[in-house]
């Protein structure tokens, strides 16, 4: 059914108050669906649905709202009931909660929860933000070496419903030092006596707490893993990261590295629920910084005046070409850096490759540059009605803008990569500047020459 | 170990012809670390490494190397040895091999595998290209309604090392219609006589074989699915998506629209596999049509070839201006698409938002306009010497230039999602070419409007 029509239904049964159907509709609802109706409501129905739903559900709807009806909700409903939200959710969620609400509501809503969960919250909010750290969690099996399949099993069928994932299992020495995953289907394939150790996997991949997140998402995608585990610096067995999470980040880093290659600062919320004010705030630097770049290109177009003034018509001639040429020239660089930076995102290329780079860059840009240079004369003498001469000249500083972006492009963020800075800053401010001056001082240096005996 | 160390130790096992320790140190690596390591191989060496891989490993090292040395390698070992590879890879893997194959080495392999395989995967190649039906695999738990737990472990303990996934089971009727889902973990935690009919969950979330493969991902992502169920026309169950397949889809989808916002034809291949003719050819159709759209410039420049003639001096303080009003139009609209596209693609912001959205950016626009203009009145005033009336000129077309390219930054995007386009196409090509003609129109009717007196 369209979920559209399925609020619909949720809305009338609670507009004519019959909260018993309303119980059991939402009973036929995935908990990402009722946490997407209760952040269609107002505060006072958003408490009275969430309260009539089944316990063991609440926690998990209340881990896919968002923040802003998290915070109205945790306000209304006491701090007694919070506390006990908190406990019954997985502690990866918890603390993505808790660290998203003011300091006051984390400490009244923490003095709720149980001493010893109240502890793993704490340990967990020190992590660093963006580390594998603070991205893990803590529920996932674990046995000791020398377990024997059956105790394995018995061990599960206890414990596994209360795991956030079972789908592997993680095999540790008696320091907690990780030895082995062991993949539950090779567990349940397995004779009753055989030992783990025998059946586990020795090759795992692993992050330590404080390595960054994305590296974690790498290690995921590279080697399709459904879990990762995190160990701490003596390689003992603190936490795992689930594949669900590293989506997440995925789409997160996905977001910044384009925000950023189009001269934005990273937006820490969504565009609807970001405010005017930071909007303008995350993007003026840019424009500013960008405003100040092209200086240099009025400072050029000034400096050449003479040769603007000297025989005026062809002044105006060359004026005209200059959105065309700086276009092209901004065009030109912006996909080649796009390519590289995207490649160098996703581990397809490495700083070490520049040379490869350049050399086919420079080759595209013979290519792309000879078709739009004979393009590009074909205009100004057809449509413009310039003489050849102006036309020739206009079309050699097209090939020289060509080849020289698409290179600075290839350049700028290989370098970048190269110095361990973000090769994504390097894309739109920076080469829009870089080119568009090359570009001008290209045109008005060839346009000396070859118009000398014109002018 | 650091990979690099690795790959040096097995190349001199290699060199000195150690074949089974060479096996040995095979057996201790991940089959995805084996599969690069066989990529920087030469195609005798790869053959001798590949012959001696564990029977049971070489499928899977095999479905984890890239197209080139697949080729390489099937061409050399023979048709009746390649068709028993591909009788060992998972379906999916096997159909992403097969499509990327010359249709002759197809057709060679394909006679090899016996014909409940060949049969399945000629159905696999038939699905259109992009469509969930394509990235499907078929090696999954099904189970029919009424199956005891205990008869269902006994199923899995028999049949479940084959398969890609056993995390969730799929409960179908007499018809194959699909009626539920079971995660494993539900399974084991329950009593041995239980049916599966009682456990398992009915609000499963599932895609048609022709949908799209987006759309798949889209709901694993917002589900946080580790499988999603893939249904015919009829309901009937037909394959299961796994999640490394959907991050592989969402890498995919996001470069291409990383792509198309840049002004590149997506392309198939990597950066480093694509040759110098296909990125060219990649690149210029949209440069070409940039160029003609710039031709629109030329030709404003050239109407308004009075007012720049008229006073000399003046008209080359206008043209000076004509880059940085242009550089600042382009880079406000490209902020504003980038979000706008960005948030469309991830499900943030809908066609029905548009209001709210333009309402935004204006407020957002007279901000920075108003900070750009003031600086920028500085800069004509200090840096150039303008005159107070000139500088006001360009500051007011400034601000208009930045809130008129904001709007359309946002409503291009939006516009093309409502007509069911692809939002990315609006990005750079069409925004640069009609805020660039917009820029030049404003700032030259407003200066014939407020230079009158001067002019």
């Amino acid at each position: 059914m369209d979920q559209q029509i399925i609020f619909q239904r949720l809305n009338a049964l609670l507009a004519s108050g019959r909260m018993s159907e309303m119980r059991g509709a939402l009973l036929m609802l995935n908990p990402v669906d009722i946490a997407q109706y209760l952040s269609s409501l107002e505060t006072e129905n958003l408490l009275r649905v969430f309260r009539i739903l089944p316990g063991d559900c609440s926690a998990d709807v209340f881990s896919y709202m968002d923040d802003e009806q998290r915070e109205k909700l945790v306000s209304s409903i006491g701090d007694k009931e919070a506390g006990l939200l908190v406990e019954n959710m997985f502690v990866d969620d918890a603390v993505d909660f808790l660290e998203e609400m003011p300091a006051e509501l984390v400490r009244r809503v923490l003095s709720n929860v149980n001493e010893e969960q109240r502890h793993i919250i704490n340990r967990f909010l020190s992590y660093p933000d963006g580390s594998a750290g603070s991205i893990m969690t803590i529920e996932y099996c674990r046995l000791p070496l020398g377990t024997t399949v059956a105790e394995a099993m018995d061990d599960i069928r206890a414990n596994g419903v209360d795991k956030e994932t079972i789908n592997t299992l993680y095999i540790v020495d008696a320091n907690g030092v990780l030895r082995g995953t062991l993949p539950l289907r090779k567990l349940i394939t397995a004779d009753d006596e055989t030992r783990v150790d025998d059946l586990m996997d020795v090759n795992f991949v692993s992050v330590q707490t404080h390595d960054d997140r994305e590296k974690a998402a790498e290690l995921v995608r590279k080697y399709d893993l459904l879990s990762l585990p995190v160990v701490d610096k003596s390689e003992r067995l603190v936490g795992i990261v689930t594949v669900d999470d590293i989506m997440d980040v995925i789409q997160e880093e996905t977001t910044e590295d384009i925000e950023i290659m189009n001269a934005l600062t990273p937006s820490e919320d969504t565009y609807m629920k970001t405010s005017v004010w930071q909007l303008a705030g995350n993007r003026l630097p840019w424009l500013a910084l960008m405003l100040f770049g092209s200086i240099l290109t009025g400072l050029i177009i000034t400096h050449y005046e003479g040769l603007l003034l000297s025989v005026p018509a062809l002044g105006v001639a060359l004026t005209a070409c200059i959105p065309m040429l700086m276009d092209s020239g901004g065009n030109c660089g912006q996909q080649t850096s796009t390519l590289v930076i995207r490649a160098l995102a996703v581990g397809e290329m490495q700083p070490s490759d520049t040379p490869r780079v350049l050399l086919k860059e420079f080759r595209v840009s013979l290519l792309v540059g000879a078709v739009l240079s004979v393009v590009n004369y074909l205009l100004q003498v057809l449509v413009f009605g310039r003489t050849w001469l102006v036309a020739f000249t206009v079309s050699v500083a097209m090939l020289a803008t060509v080849v020289l972006s698409k290179c600075i492009g290839c350049l700028l963020p290989l370098g970048a990569k190269a110095l361990k800075l973000d090769p994504a800053l390097t894309a739109t401010p920076l080469i829009t500047t870089i080119v568009d001056t090359c570009s001008l001082i290209l045109l008005f240096e060839i346009a000396s020459v070859m118009l000398k005996g014109v002018a």
